[in-house]
């Protein structure tokens, strides 16, 4: 018997699901993926996805791989599961991988954007897939203050305080080992952090890059950089929010209606 | 006591309402609206709109009107509505009108929209706002035949086959009078009819302007010119499913989805 590991690429709008892992009796992102293959394949698989993302959380392109021992030319096999899927989740790639691909473990960096609307009155075709801010935000400020989460650092500020979900974006390159692994505790690496003025959508939107995520990391991120923007927070005090190690230095979490996962390297 | 007449201007995500008249125990636009009045006001009102619109449908400026003799300044009305509405319905306008102002009776033209996405995979993100249809489709012909339904017409065969619903977007300017008036039947005139192809969007999409649309017209009109994409039909065809004035003569009632009510000319 031939099995195959494929890796699909997934666009998914984070509206409709209770968060990418599967749970009893709630739609999530991994449940309707794991149905879908079932009903194409009769096979009982749980896709795993480069990370978990959060209820109301948006992917460009999730990465997500599976081991089957189905035929089915890829083709045919993604325009099944498109058949198959809620149109809210669409499988935009799919390909075969080599026996040792995991879409998790694999994982080299990750790029997630977040979007903030700055109108004053947010369209409702725009609700659910931005945070709408119309408050003053010295937008300069944040502008300039991106850079400063940038390089390799324990995160633990801006991690979800339940120790249970901190790690659940956990990505080692080089030991391969599960995001339970813990000998690099919190830290990670950020490769480059920007905010951008999008005059045309009034948008003000944030871009990171990094080896991993912890829970909550880059809505935290944002939380704190709108402190910055409101002037609660000096650009100079976020080098001591993160030496703090402890959730409570860190600005709130944002909202997840803004935030998408928009690529992962591999 | 004075009373104002007041005319607002609504854009709403019809993905979450079971249209626009209120039902009990569920989401409605009409409903949602009533309820943010009366918890700004503390009056029973019954905003009335142009005309409903059935789930799923969108509104990107649809009017209501109603009556309140509370004093509120209009700018604070406005923002305090949108604080009390679901982000989903947003008030884009409001203004004192005369008193014989009436959303619906007064309404002389609406233009609609529907737009079908012709790409073979719809983006997770479009797909509560078009019609998904990947299939082969004769574009020149429908763009060809598009003004074929222009014009003063018995739509008898465009609207819904329940009797019940087939005049709730009645308008008659001449009377004034209510949408149960059957003087003029389901006689309406269509302004202008057009498809055109949005290359960029990979979208084909319609636009109608008349002086009343019949329950479920925009939506016969597009699933008939779809049957004419396909080659079903043809164009010297149309003219006799108008005059047929029987629902069975026409195509099949596109999806909610791709609709959208653009605007109420008064």
């Amino acid at each position: 018997l031939a099995l195959r590991n494929l890796k699909l690429v997934l666009a998914y709008d984070g509206t409709f699901f209770n968060g990418w892992q599967v749970q009893p009796d709630k739609p999530t992102v991994q449940g309707a993926l794991a149905g879908a293959v079932e009903r194409l394949t009769g096979e009982k698989v749980l896709p795993q996805g480069s990370g978990r993302t959060d209820a109301g959380v948006h992917a460009l392109a999730q990465v997500a791989s599976f081991v089957t021992s189905s035929t089915i030319p890829l083709t045919n096999f993604a325009k099944a599961l498109n058949d198959l899927l809620p149109p809210s989740i669409r499988v935009l790639d799919i390909e075969e991988a080599s026996a040792d691909f995991h879409a998790r473990h694999s994982a080299r960096f990750k790029t997630y954007q977040y979007r903030i609307f700055r109108g004053e009155v947010c369209s409702p075709f725009l609700a659910n897939y931005v945070f709408h801010y119309p408050y003053p935000l010295d937008e300069t400020a944040m502008i300039e203050a991106a850079s400063s989460v940038v390089g390799e650092h324990d995160f633990t500020s801006f991690a979800a305080a339940d120790p249970e979900t901190q790690r659940e974006d956990r990505i080692d390159p080089r030991s391969g080992n599960d995001s339970d692994n813990t000998r690099h505790g919190n830290v990670r690496t950020i490769c480059s952090s920007s905010w951008k003025r999008d005059h045309t959508a009034n948008e003000l939107i944030y871009t990171v890059r990094g080896n991993g995520f912890l829970h909550h990391m880059v809505r935290n991120l944002v939380g704190t950089f709108i402190l910055l923007g409101k002037g609660t927070l000096k650009r100079e005090e976020i080098g001591r929010i993160i030496d703090a190690r402890n959730r409570s230095a860190a600005g709130p979490t944002a909202p997840a209606s803004g935030l998408y996962l928009v690529s992962v390297e591999y």
